[in-house]
């Protein structure tokens, strides 16, 4: 998507070699705007697929999860929790995240009544690197008996094996820009 | 807001006393036509003021401001972080707020490159009981030198101290729904 890569250029930048920040515009600012450029643009890669729920992982891929469901018919978006709060129900499907970004384990649950059995789940967020978030919204949905459409994805880390993971469980994947490497403050894309 | 309330007595649960679970079309599972309904809803509420700025707090304030956003012209959404991520830019805006609900002190954080002096912000939330979170991101809004111009929540519980709070810094406090009281699991609105 040639307007996100663009403003990756123009905005992102690189930290220590393989971290590539987008706050301003992905996830700690959001351009609702372009947010609604990619929500049109997950729909023409969706296109013809029958999916009635959006799943996402707290924090930043609620906002683009939100923006994308006006894309699909407004499904409703589910999205799944870090940290068990005071009123999370107790009824939930688990499982564990490793973030390496964050150096930490994470619980990840969602609860029972919002993931059904036959479910046509997109699973949307925004970054893909090493699979981890995906595969494990994935373990979720599975474990709902729920059926996973395919996963898209803001920007992917090219680089790194999420992709392959994924493709290896049979699961589409989109990512609206790839990025093959980056070096000093220099970002290629796929 | 009618058919927020309505939703409310639909699908609200009242759990031990005092705490209000809409997990199931607010903040967790999102209903976002009824979002849309929202955004239009804080439009009508705010109209005629100038705003350049969206501010919520993670997690679940992100669906609701992403939305509402599209009825400013598109306002930049910012989002302030509980916690401090590996690519979290030292250069913020801080202050503590203490969540009843999870029984926990958070760091509030802002990046300062996303308040700028002389912004017109407009503060959304799920939810507004004691008012700690809203009263986090007025002090890092007014550490910004920036206005505050309202605070937009989906939910307040009118039997606590929040409004009062806000109100007595000279904030306008506008909420679709307003609980008077709960008893049992039926729900009162003011």
């Amino acid at each position: 998507m040639e307007i996100l890569k663009d403003r990756i250029r123009k905005d992102g930048k690189v930290l220590n070699g393989n971290i590539l920040k987008v706050d301003n515009f992905v996830n700690h600012q959001v351009d609702v705007k372009l947010f609604n450029e990619m929500g049109k643009e997950f729909k023409k890669r969706f296109n013809g697929y029958e999916i009635n729920k959006i799943v996402t992982i707290e924090s930043s891929g609620i906002g683009i999860a939100t923006i994308v469901s006006q894309y699909f018919d407004f499904a409703p978006v589910v999205f799944a929790k870090k940290t068990i709060g005071g009123n999370f129900s107790q009824e939930s499907y688990e499982t564990k995240v490793y973030s390496y970004t964050k150096k930490q384990e994470y619980n990840v649950k969602i609860s029972k009544e919002f993931i059904n059995k036959g479910d046509k789940v997109l699973i949307i967020d925004d970054f893909l690197a090493n699979g981890n978030a995906s595969l494990g919204l994935v373990d979720i949905i599975k474990q709902a008996e729920a059926t996973v459409v395919g996963v898209g994805i803001i920007i992917e880390k090219g680089f790194q094996e999420g992709r392959e993971k994924l493709e290896k469980e049979g699961i589409r994947v989109e990512s609206l820009a790839i990025v093959e490497k980056m070096e000093g403050n220099k970002i290629y894309f796929k």
